[in-house]
């Protein structure tokens, strides 16, 4: 029988289809849209909304702004020798949250997986091979370490190698805060492959 | 520095806002909700206003509902001798799916919680005690068996107790499934207490 409104139904059927979101989460979230004043909900809708309509991806790096070129690939403050390679936008929040970081990036938009049919044409990857002229001098890859990065990582190498500029990789190793006892092989294996002077 | 658009960082501030999602949780919606196509996000928000547009409390038994009465309440084909009393909405929906029940219910929006400020004035206890002439034959507590719930169901009993209504309570026990084992000293108790002839 149907127990419960259209409306609900069809906006629980809408939550569950966002990224990380079941049923049980997007009726719950739903029940409390249901409880929230009605106001509240409007700014939550207009935002994103906004988020559409004011948010466009950068024409350099590809990473994600409002005025393209973005921030960084305008600021006159970021150093232009240096390129920073990621997967997603939402890396380069990452890094930037550290502070240590101040070239440019790139964004890729993902890594190679020829099983989920991304091969090199689905990511940005001429786009990176054309920024490559001129004054660059590093090559940064702050690609994730699992097998597609893996791959990836290799990949950009052998493109990037022949142009002489610098490629570097972001270390792998034991995260701070972890026991060596917990860490598994590959990250051991590559934190001790990675070991630095004292 | 800001390296995110104004825009972004206001859309996940609005995302985090809701139950069970963090930042990154909200983060990375909002790097999924930019990468589908606008018109997704536009049926998306729209939905979500509907939601606050259409629907409504039943004035009856407190359900969500489009139409005043609910469906449940003006339900010809439904038991209006007994009334299944639940804490929220989303109640109603774990107990219909289970096609075990055909009578009314009576939503209380939550149970007594004194250290939160919820006392009976705060729940539809009132509307519940109205409800209860003519022909109620069982008052069903579905209430959720933790101490809050609990105190509301030896409340409401000693409320209902005087107008001779039968009063029952769904059983508490052991979940199908799961090893007794592992079953809590309470759940185990109760499971025994609870024991039914075979």
């Amino acid at each position: 029988m149907r127990y419960l409104s259209e409306t609900v139904e069809r906006a629980i059927n809408e939550l569950a289809k966002l990224p990380g979101i079941g049923r049980k989460s997007a009726q719950r979230l739903v029940f409390y849209l249901l409880r929230i004043p009605k106001e509240k909900v409007l700014i939550l809708t207009k935002t994103l909304n906004e988020l559409k309509e004011n948010v466009r991806f950068c024409s350099i790096c590809y990473n994600i702004t409002e005025s393209d070129p973005c921030p960084i690939c305008t600021g006159s403050n970021r150093d232009g020798k240096v390129i920073c390679v990621v997967e997603e936008a939402n890396d380069i929040l990452a890094i930037e949250k550290t502070n240590q970081y101040n070239g440019k990036y790139h964004v890729l938009g993902g890594a190679l997986s020829p099983l989920d049919g991304i091969g090199p044409d689905e990511l940005r990857i001429k786009p990176l091979l054309q920024r490559l002229h001129g004054d660059i001098q590093e090559i940064i890859l702050a690609i994730n370490p699992n097998a597609e990065g893996e791959a990836t990582a290799l990949y950009l190498a052998k493109l990037i190698k022949p142009t002489g500029i610098k490629i570097t990789r972001i270390a792998r190793g034991i995260p701070v805060g972890t026991d060596i006892e917990f860490a598994d092989e590959i990250t051991l294996a590559n934190a001790i492959e990675g070991r630095t002077n004292l």
